[in-house]
């Protein structure tokens, strides 16, 4: 994975989830992986294309995902529902579109597909490549979000 | 949903699932709808883009996907893990290449990203667009098979 691929994904998660919802990510180290799997409660999902092709990811554990839907619609959830994963599915649009935007500015121009949204607990994501896979772990007050970033070429 | 779509995304699956696994899929009636959810055991994931925007998503039951990769690879699974989640991906992978192959033919040049795979018990999928979604539920001896192909634009 190109380390130039590292910051837009990591400034377009903590941008986007201080703007939206005022949760403060803290981000960890980022890490190579290949072949493990994310594993968390609700996750957003998008492809995409261009001079490479690639995959986001973006997995909440459900008190992070109740902490950003308090922020964003004043709303306390207790379980993950059609809104929900209607508003995770914004979420990973706007990680993606900020993401591509900081990418374009280093000359790399990407497309995303329509954004797919999965929950059920304790679900698992598997991004389906042969390239490593970076993973990008943050911290809050109110537990973890992981994004991955899979890219080919 | 333009209903140049339907037959691409019927006959890439049921191609692939015959030729790859034996399995065979009879098609039932596809339908449009709009803000329900797929629910299945594994799932294979991948965004489109291109003249329009899209994404699909195909979902199997247990029963079906330990079929198809007795199918595939001879051997009888008891539980979704990486090796299966790999073989959904790929299957993924044929199906958007084979749907998007005869949408070609009908002037429509997609692009897909690369394909992630989602399994948990019953998760629930939901392709977050304004536009419609199309469902084409597929039956086999040994389940069901839900596609459904989320396209805007």
């Amino acid at each position: 994975v190109d380390v130039r691929y590292i910051n837009p994904f990591l400034s377009g998660t903590v941008e986007v989830l201080s703007t939206m919802a005022h949760v403060q990510l803290i981000p960890g180290k980022p890490f190579i992986k290949s072949g493990q799997t994310a594993m968390g409660d609700v996750t957003g999902l998008v492809g995409l294309t261009g001079e490479v092709r690639g995959s986001l990811s973006v997995t909440f554990v459900f008190r992070v995902i109740q902490a950003t839907m308090k922020g964003m619609l004043g709303d306390e959830i207790t379980e993950i529902d059609n809104t929900v994963r209607d508003a995770v599915g914004e979420l990973t649009n706007m990680i993606s579109g900020t993401a591509r935007r900081y990418l374009a500015e280093e000359g790399l121009s990407l497309r995303a597909g329509i954004p797919t949204v999965v929950s059920g607990k304790g679900h698992v994501i598997q991004h389906i490549t042969n390239s490593p896979i970076l993973a990008i772990p943050f911290q809050s007050q109110f537990g973890r979000v992981l994004v991955e970033v899979s890219i080919e070429g």
